[in-house]
């Protein structure tokens, strides 16, 4: 998928939403604890209710790799129900990889190939090299940390070689690497403030926003100074949608969540043209 | 396992070697293809074959994660087989991980309590609330990213602040997060002359360091400028050791190069008198 189809997507749904399957299983209803697979049950129905109202899913992999192998082949199973359900989403492996070249290339193979991926996000800290295996695989995208939403973000990312801060390097760096149909990055809203001074740098790449919701970021923030004439945006939001509810009602709370974020969408686009 | 029981595997096995098991699945000999799980059957001959020149072990979690679920079985496999016919090995899950709080806690409870490894590989760029959560494991390490081996080191750890590099502010910054029995860095023997500097910020840290032999790192270099009263090096070989030989000898010719390097070790552990 280039970066108009995602557009096209945006455009078609009114929404520039990016669900995160952030599946914690001590978090999730009790009455689905009896499935043999709670996760992915939990998922799929989460999945079928926010889906008309999301471009994109985003599951982080850290709550899968924490129940071992099963938690791989929920990942997996997950992927695939999207797929053959709901084909045309846009979907982020949120593993945060990154390595020597030739083990980039495993992790790329693992993401990419084996599993069907859309994109994975990428932790710039080891350069080129570490990022190149991933761009190699065709039609797949590279979403590279630039400003994370955390407040862990302000120990190394601002880090200024006269007069250029760390997460500026990063991004003038590596757009050279990719283009805007295969390298997005991560841009926390809780630093939205910054999207002017990043939107110098990188005019028209996605940008893939979390931290709205839980962590406090603000849409109309975000929408303001990071909104291309493409959207530019996903915008991401895990808990505040997913667990928004525990009861046996879990699945309608979050479509009313999911839909709520998307009619604050969908009025930036229409104040902005990009919809009629 | 502390800093001084570290230090006493080292004295015993006159070595501080450290083997990658990076195994992929194509590079490993042909008769081992009709086991049924191939890796975890040339993991075992390489392990008993180097574990007595060896104090600690390091598979890169890329080369699992690229068979999908099976690659996990097969790494819990290993450790699992290392801890049970040689204990008091140190074990390094390679997974380079770090993500917001909640998340890095998940990443926490993967390697370091659902499985039991000793340490796991941690990026830095995402600051301090990114690596806490692995320094909360009691007795276990965080290994973290600081001077990489690999040429794209030179887009971003060298970026300067003030006259402060950014590997150099990794390590200032970070050693007040954890102690040196529960941090080490990671810092390339591709780098060794870097070495004088890093240990003016962090002195008696143990350093892991990788990229001797197949990255063209010397021994002799990084000893001369890394070692500390208690050594304070695990100097890692992955291709150099593992690969050395497709035959049906593979065991014996690992088992040579890993003799090979546990000399040389032994020498500069000689000339220091750290062993008698």
């Amino acid at each position: 998928m280039d970066h108009l189809q995602l557009f096209r997507n945006i455009v078609a749904k009114r929404s520039f939403l990016c669900v995160g399957l952030d599946t914690e299983v001590d978090k999730i209803p009790r009455h689905l604890l009896k499935y043999k697979d709670p996760v992915l049950e939990f998922n799929k129905r989460i999945i079928d209710a926010t889906q008309q109202y999301t471009v994109a899913y985003k599951p982080n992999l850290a709550f899968y790799e924490s129940n071992g192998p099963a938690g791989w082949i929920t990942l997996d199973a997950t992927l695939k129900y999207i797929r053959k359900n709901y084909p045309g989403i846009f979907v982020i492996a949120d593993a945060k990889r990154g390595d020597i070249g030739n083990t980039s290339r495993m992790y790329a193979r693992a993401f990419l190939e084996n599993m069907d991926f859309d994109a994975v996000t990428v932790a710039p800290y080891m350069g080129e090299d570490s990022v190149m295996p991933f761009l190699a695989v065709k039609d797949k995208w590279v979403v590279l940390l630039a400003l994370t939403s955390n407040k862990g973000a302000d120990d190394f990312q601002y880090h200024n070689d006269d007069g250029i801060r760390l997460f500026e390097r990063v991004l003038s760096v590596s757009k050279k690497w990719g283009t805007n149909d295969n390298m997005m990055y991560v841009v926390g809203a809780t630093r939205a403030e910054m999207l002017r001074d990043i939107r110098k740098i990188v005019p028209d790449h996605f940008l893939l926003i979390p931290g709205v919701g839980a962590q406090g970021g603000s849409l109309e923030e975000v929408t303001k100074y990071g909104m291309t004439n493409k959207c530019g945006l996903l915008v991401n939001s895990s808990r505040g949608i997913i667990f928004a509810d525990d009861s046996r009602k879990f699945a309608d709370a979050s479509a009313e969540k999911a839909l709520e974020m998307r009619k604050e969408m969908e009025k930036y686009l229409l104040e902005r043209n990009l919809v009629q």
